[in-house]
């Protein structure tokens, strides 16, 4: 018998009507754990436990998982890379195990997994292993076979996970990324203490902000745009850079529980053929937070718009604002440091997909075909 | 003025209905060309030219592309990495160049354009000069601003490309990063000279297999799988290792010129999310040659028809053989080493998608929205 930490409290689904929404609502509450566990809030700075490597001297990092949890690894490429400076591959665990690819001596293999038990993943972290990687699980089950088998754990303790599409999970996932990122900007002289301050205060806010989005007046909002949505045969997800992730994990949750096809695209690319597919029965879910990003996107967006699809803009009241002319539909979401935005933007398309599923009456919790651990190839 | 070295009898649509089904047949051609420029038949190996660096050096490589472009780069990143061994990334170029991560010492930069003027590859192509790589392009255009930028070029020179969507010039670009893989793979010594043999005699039989996938039979075949893809609501394609990228060409080339929704998946990760979407409506369309990872894709075929699925196959004899049993409908394709597998399977994908539109009676060459060379952002 293994004893778990979880209590039995956390496991019923209260006055929610499916676990999914109570999920949803734990957002603030699973994001501002993991963020006490790893930011002192006094020096604003990240307090990551010892690893046995050492961040600083890193060659490289390669992320590898499945599903939602491979696009929390595509986030967490931007920010070790753009915080850290530190080249970061990441690629779907089922490919990457039998591409097989010569890794750097000494580098870092970053596994992330809910269960800690997805098979592929599972095989992936034990070719980085034979490979000689430095081995780091983002595991949401500390008693996982991931967990035992990793040199080190960042655990996200999100908690039970009952509904099938995984939501706390994953925004646990990028917070846990984002405090690793931050680290290993310290350790590797590319991040000082006062840009750390700014970005570990961007995440102290996100509890509070994610509490806005699922306030009744942001829910309400993504209410009206998830009639919209029902309707339409297709959906394209767009986004940029650290949001680009997020326009598949958006799609991803759409198709999973409204069985709506959506598909997540890097808003450069519409051009490149999906633009094609853009009538007014398909509507682009634009993922577009303020940023450096912001105006590459919007010029796609118009793009689109003049194509005549219904755009439906994901941005703050700055970027809202911008996009007025040719917005279908804005939902306006709070300002905060482009750096945390994708973890905000997540909660509010999760959301977006659970009230499209309401609406079209599917079986929320337990979506058809899906397994919520996927524990064979 | 600057003269081109094509002649006007290349431009002519002849006896062809559209421009796209012209191009269509000039595979075996075009691809022939290409393999008469860089094997030598005698010794049955790769005569590359000289390159301003040494392949044997290379620390790693980074593919950066847009569009179908980007697939044949996936393709080739699978190529480089289990031939030659070289650690090789890909990114589409519009998140490349944002992302801007950080790039080894002396690497390569590996660039691939029809047109040469793509703008997101263009600025790809800079960054990486600035960041000290050795620049090779992989372009159809000899007098574009890539090729002149770059300090390398291997042409595909495929002739000029009317329709919209590409075909000829997406095997010649697969073509010479298999060449280029090859020449790699001997400069690096993970190439010998009989393997080499193997391979080079692999390429040599494509266009004759290329043939055969454009013989009246084969097309028959395809035709036959197009009645059932014309009524689809939506389709999902399947593939794994150097087929994934062909199965995110075929559903890239199918939303382009039928407006059918389209989406290409590793098969491994179809278990993680897009199997919900599959019924009866949403068929299945697997790139299965026989090889290494047939039997893994076999049994995600398995589990899309026990859900439901309609379960189209492309493969050879013997997987077709195998996969009889579940296969709603299936083409026989050419047996052939599963080195040249993507490239014969992306032919038979890319007539497809045209027998769809010819269905749909849309505009082939023109489709709306979309255009030839995207030279802006």
């Amino acid at each position: 018998i293994r004893e778990t930490r979880l209590t039995g409290a956390a496991i019923g689904r209260g006055n929610y009507r499916h676990f999914m929404e109570k999920e949803l609502h734990e957002h603030p509450v699973v994001i501002g754990d993991v963020l006490s566990r790893m930011i002192d809030p006094s020096s604003r700075s990240v307090a990551l436990w010892d690893l046995p490597f050492d961040l600083a001297t890193l060659p490289r990092a390669t992320i590898s998982a499945c599903g939602s949890a491979f696009y929390a690894g595509l986030v967490g490429r931007v920010w070790l890379e753009t915080i850290a400076r530190l080249p970061t591959d990441a690629d779907v665990a089922s490919e990457f195990r039998y591409r097989a690819p010569p890794l750097p001596s000494e580098g870092l293999g970053l596994l992330v997994s809910q269960s800690g038990e997805t098979a592929d993943t599972l095989a992936a972290l034990r070719y980085m292993q034979d490979e000689g990687q430095h081995v780091l699980s983002v595991v949401n089950v500390p008693e996982s076979s991931m967990a035992r088998e990793s040199d080190a754990v960042l655990e996200t303790l999100a908690g039970p996970e009952i509904g099938v599409a995984s939501t706390k999970a994953f925004t646990a996932q990028l917070t846990v990324l984002a405090c690793f990122a931050l680290a290993a900007g310290r350790a590797r002289g590319t991040l000082d203490a006062a840009r750390e301050a700014v970005l570990t205060q961007a995440l102290m806010e996100v509890p509070g902000q994610a509490a806005e989005i699922l306030s009744e007046e942001t829910t309400a909002a993504i209410a009206r745009v998830a009639e919209r949505i029902a309707e339409a045969r297709d959906v394209l997800y767009l986004g940029r850079g650290s949001c680009f992730p997020v326009a598949l994990e958006g799609a991803l949750k759409l198709k999973e529980i409204s069985y709506i096809h959506a598909e997540g695209y890097a808003a450069g690319e519409m051009k490149h053929g999906p633009i094609a597919l853009i009538d007014k029965h398909v509507p682009v879910v634009a993922i577009a937070p303020s940023g450096p990003l912001f105006e590459k996107t919007a010029s796609n967006l118009q793009e689109a718009a003049a194509r005549g699809g219904q755009v439906v803009v994901f941005s703050d009241a700055a970027g809202a604002e911008k996009l007025c002319g040719i917005a279908a539909e804005t939902v306006v979401l709070p300002t905060c440091d482009p750096f945390v935005a994708p973890i905000l933007h997540t909660i509010a398309v999760q959301m977006l997909a659970y009230k499209v599923a309401l609406l079209k009456g599917t079986d929320v919790d337990q979506p058809r075909n899906l397994a919520k651990s996927v524990t064979v190839e």
